[in-house]
C-alpha cells in the first residue's frame, strides 16, 4: 500500500518543483499594446479601445501561453491587476486562465496583494482564494495561493490562512518587495536593531508555524525580491520554515546570482517567477524571427538552465 | 464675475462637507445575508448561492441606500471587497454603485486598498480610480478617490497619485488602520524613536506636498483609525495638510469623542466613515419595526448630531 500523500500546499509545491526539475514559474501579467502581432492582427484595430475585444486577445494569448509552459514549470503566477484593468470582462477572464491553469495540473498563484479589516479581508479571501461556491460555479476551482498585504497585521491576513487551511491552499505575504520604493518602509531600522522586513518576516513565519507540512515547510509564504541578495540571504536564514516567493528574476533587473540566496543547501526554499522575460520574448533581440509561442518556449528553457546553473554552483 | 472654482479635489471634499454640514460618510459593505428581509423576501431562497441573484438585490439595497443618504452626508466609501467575492458580477455591480452615486452628487471613495509594483499598480490605478475610457463605458466615470496601502513605497503609491493629478481626484493611503492587528507592523518603533505608523503619514505627507488645494490640503489623505483617539491627535498634530479618513466610528467601537482628535479648531481636517451601523440600522433595537430605509435615515441623522457634538465641544 501506498503511503499516504500529503495535500499540505508546500508539499505539492515542493512535489511539483522536482516533477518539472525547476522552482522557475511564469507570471501572466498581460497588457493588450504588448501581446504578439499575429494574437492582435486578426482583430480590429481599435481593440484596444474597447475592454471586451481586449480581454478576448489577452485570453486567447493565455490559454496559447498556458499550453506551452506547462510542460516545463511547476506554477504559474497571474497578476489580478493587469485582468482588473478591463473590469468585470477582465475578472470574468480572470477567472478563466485560472480553470485553464489548472486543467493544465499548473498551480496558480493568484497575484493579488490584497488585505483589509477582519469581515472585508474575510471577502478577499473568498474572492481570491477559495474555490467559488456559487451555483453558477460549480466545478470551478479557486487559485492554489494568493499573495497579501502585511500592513494591516495579523487578523487581516487570518482569513486568507483560514482558507488555505480549510482548502489545501497556500498564502504568500509581501515580506521584502523588488521594487525601488519598497526601502522607504521596509527598510526602515526598529530600535531593536531589525528592519522592517525582518520584523514582518518574522511574524510571517509565527502566523504559519502551526502549518507546517511534511517537508518542513509551512504553507504561508512569503514574497521577497530577487533584486537585493544580501537580504533575500538573510531571510532565507531566519525563517527556515517559510517558503519565498521571489519576484525581479529577468525584467526587473534580478539574475540567477542574485537568486542562489533564497534557497538551502538542499535546493529547497523558493520559488523563481519570471513575467515580462518569458510571456514578452518575441520582443527579444535574441529570439527574433521566431513565432511568439516558441520564443516563450525558447525564454522558458533558458530561464531554467540559468537558475539550475546559479543553484549548481 | 465669479471667482474661479477649484477642482482640486480637497476643495472639493470641504466644500461638500460645508453643504451637507457633516463630516460624516456612510460606507457601503454590502452582505447579502445582512440585508433587509424586505429585500431578500421577494427573491428565491436560495439567493445567497446564487451570485447574479445576490448582486442583484445588493444592487437594490445600494440603490435605494444612496437616494436616503444622499441629502445628508457629503460622500460614500464602497468597499470593493464586497462586491469583488461575487466575482465579475460583483464588480459590475461595482460599477453600476458608482454611476448612481454619482448622479446624486456624492463624492465616491472607492475602498480598494490598493498597490503593487509599478507597472502593476498602474493597471490597479486605472482599474479603481480613473474615469474608463473604454468605448463600452462611454460616459462612465471613476470613483472621486480611492485608499492604497503604503507598504511597498512611493513607486508603488505613484500611479495613483498621477491619476489623481489628471482627474482632480484623491488619494487616501493607509497610515494607521482601525483593527486590533494594526499595532504588530504599524506601532513598531523605529530607532529615531518614531512609530512606523508616523513615520509612514511623515512619507504620505511628502509625496502630497506638491499637490495642495486653496484651503491648504493635499488631495492626498490618509487613512487613520477612530480606535486609536491618542494616535489620531497626534497625527492631526504631525500633518496639517493631510486629511484623514476615518474609519472605526461606531459599529467597530470609535466613538464621537474619540474622533474629535482628527479635527483641527476650525472644524477642519477629517471625514468619518460608518458603515455598518448605518446600512444595517435595521437590525438594530433602537430602530426597531422602522422600515429599514427609515431605519438608514435615522441613524445618518443620529451619527451627524453625534459628530456635531463632539465637534461643538
Amino acid at each position: 500500500m501506498a503511503a499516504p500523500t500529503s495535500t499540505h500546499f508546500a508539499d505539492t509545491l515542493l512535489k511539483a518543483i522536482e516533477k518539472k526539475g525547476t522552482p522557475l514559474i511564469v507570471g501572466l501579467d498581460p497588457v493588450y499594446e504588448q501581446l504578439p502581432e499575429s494574437i492582435r492582427s486578426h482583430r480590429e484595430m481599435n481593440d484596444a479601445d474597447d475592454a471586451e475585444a481586449a480581454v478576448d486577445a489577452i485570453l486567447e494569448f493565455c490559454t496559447r501561453l498556458l499550453k506551452v509552459v506547462a510542460p516545463h514549470v511547476p506554477a504559474v503566477k497571474i497578476n489580478s491587476a493587469f485582468f482588473e484593468r478591463y473590469y468585470a470582462y477582465g475578472v470574468e477572464a480572470f477567472g478563466a486562465v485560472v480553470q485553464e491553469a489548472a486543467a493544465h495540473g499548473l498551480i496558480v498563484i493568484n497575484d493579488a496583494k490584497r488585505a483589509d479589516i477582519g469581515n472585508s479581508s474575510e471577502r478577499y479571501a473568498l474572492a481570491t482564494l477559495a474555490d467559488p461556491e456559487f451555483t453558477s460555479m460549480v466545478g470551478a476551482v479557486g487559485a492554489d495561493a494568493v499573495t497579501v498585504n502585511p500592513y494591516m497585521g495579523q487578523d487581516s491576513v487570518a482569513p486568507f490562512i483560514k482558507i488555505a487551511q480549510e482548502q489545501d491552499k497556500g498564502v504568500f505575504i509581501l515580506v521584502r518587495t523588488s521594487n525601488p520604493g519598497a526601502a522607504e518602509i521596509q527598510d526602515a531600522v526598529l530600535q531593536d536593531g531589525t528592519p522592517v522586513y525582518q520584523h514582518v518576516g518574522k511574524l510571517v513565519a509565527g502566523w504559519g508555524a502551526e502549518f507546517i507540512g511534511e517537508r518542513g515547510y509551512s504553507a504561508i509564504g512569503a514574497v521577497v525580491g530577487a533584486t537585493n541578495p544580501g537580504q533575500l540571504a538573510a531571510l532565507r536564514e531566519l525563517l527556515p520554515s517559510v517558503l519565498f516567493l521571489v519576484p525581479g528574476y529577468g525584467a526587473q533587473g534580478g539574475s540567477a546570482k542574485d537568486i542562489a540566496g533564497a534557497f538551502k543547501a538542499d535546493g529547497t526554499g523558493a520559488i523563481i517567477n519570471s513575467s515580462r522575460g518569458i510571456i514578452y520574448a518575441h520582443k527579444e533581440q535574441k529570439f527574433a524571427g521566431m513565432p511568439w509561442e516558441k520564443a516563450v518556449e525558447a525564454a522558458v528553457v533558458a530561464a531554467k538552465a540559468d537558475i539550475a546553473g546559479a543553484l549548481a554552483r
